[in-house]
């Protein structure tokens, strides 16, 4: 009974989802769906994409958290839009979430909207936002076999961010079985090795992330 | 109409987390059902609570995951009686399968059963397994501003674990900033600073579950 319900729910999701989609594609906005575990480090990455790429692509940015505005509040200072979506306990945002929102943002001056969803490894996957794509975020101290343990995301994800690489000296971390169980999960993934601290790695993140705005359509 | 799902659920989840309570009461059975995001370090003090408490505490382990028995591996030269729930997907343990598997273990000859959730820092501290009480980790790298961002857990555990001391040096955590979220959610609990890896901090950790269990029944 769970399953149908379930089944019921994601349903609905799907449907709001494509809505979405069509909508962002007619004003030709990209959607990037960003997911990891609580303190990966999506919010710093996010301040250095708006600090690095705010001048040459217009970004707006949707915050899901919890109960509070923090990660917003840190994003303030790129001067770009912003809207947070508190989901009051919840575990993931939704596409229904996500579509009531979009009404705050002038989509015709906008070339991408990245969503930083909720930190969570699971439940996030399984709900589709209407995004072009999702980016999988993973820290070092977090261990090299989230993919194995966790292989939704990775299976879904369209590129695999490895933030804090500085740390890697001090933990146990192994990059080669990490890269070994990713590649039986999902073999052809591009993994950008980074630290948004340090600031190392985040070149070739720029212009992959570029590369997929201008891809979608209003830069020239 | 998801509310009243969700509240369904949740309801049938707390009557056999009753049942399960009061088997395990009867059987003089603590139950501590340790939740941490992924990675933060549940497996590694499992290791270190057993190596250390294996010889004066009769332990049993419940791993949950979402679909490997890796953690389980791990624990497996401890000698103690270990049961995987694969949750298939699922981002939680609850109390029926919980149920399911007390069949496994001879109650009378086990002093505590560790439960180590699914990492997961906000499903998980909704569903009550039957368990005395729920411990929550959070690790150092994941940032000080996990209790204010993540509340519910931070509220509802008997203690909190802060794992991977070692590493405060290499980030910008803060401790202060961590210790006065966490007074707002949850003043009077106690926080053991810890490194499972170094091995920092663990006696003050073993003394307390200790007393703990001591206090349930059947250690003299």
């Amino acid at each position: 009974m769970e399953i149908k319900i379930m089944k019921n729910i994601l349903d609905r999701n799907q449907n709001k989802a494509r809505e979405v989609r069509d909508l962002l594609l007619f004003k030709r906005v990209l959607m990037v769906n960003f997911i990891s575990s609580p303190g990966a480090g999506k919010t710093t990455l996010l301040e250095r994409t708006c600090s690095k790429l705010g001048d040459v692509i217009r970004i707006g940015v949707i915050e899901g958290d919890i109960t509070t505005d923090r990660d917003a509040q840190r994003l303030k200072k790129y001067n770009i839009p912003i809207v947070v979506i508190n989901t009051e306990g919840g575990c993931h945002l939704d596409s229904h979430s996500i579509s009531k929102v979009l009404d705050s943002f002038d989509l015709e001056n906008l070339d991408v909207l990245f969503v930083e969803n909720v930190g969570n490894l699971i439940c996030p996957s399984q709900f589709d936002l209407g995004e072009n794509f999702k980016v999988a975020m993973v820290s070092t101290p977090e261990g090299d076999d989230k993919p194995g343990k966790y292989p939704m995301l990775f299976r879904e994800a369209k590129a695999v961010l490895l933030n804090k690489t500085d740390l890697i000296p001090y933990t146990d971390f192994n990059i080669g079985n990490f890269r070994s169980d990713l590649k039986n999960i999902n073999a052809k993934i591009p993994v950008f090795e980074i630290s948004c601290t340090a600031g190392d790695g985040l070149r070739e993140w720029y212009r992959w992330i570029y590369d997929q705005i201008a891809a979608s359509g209003k830069i020239h």
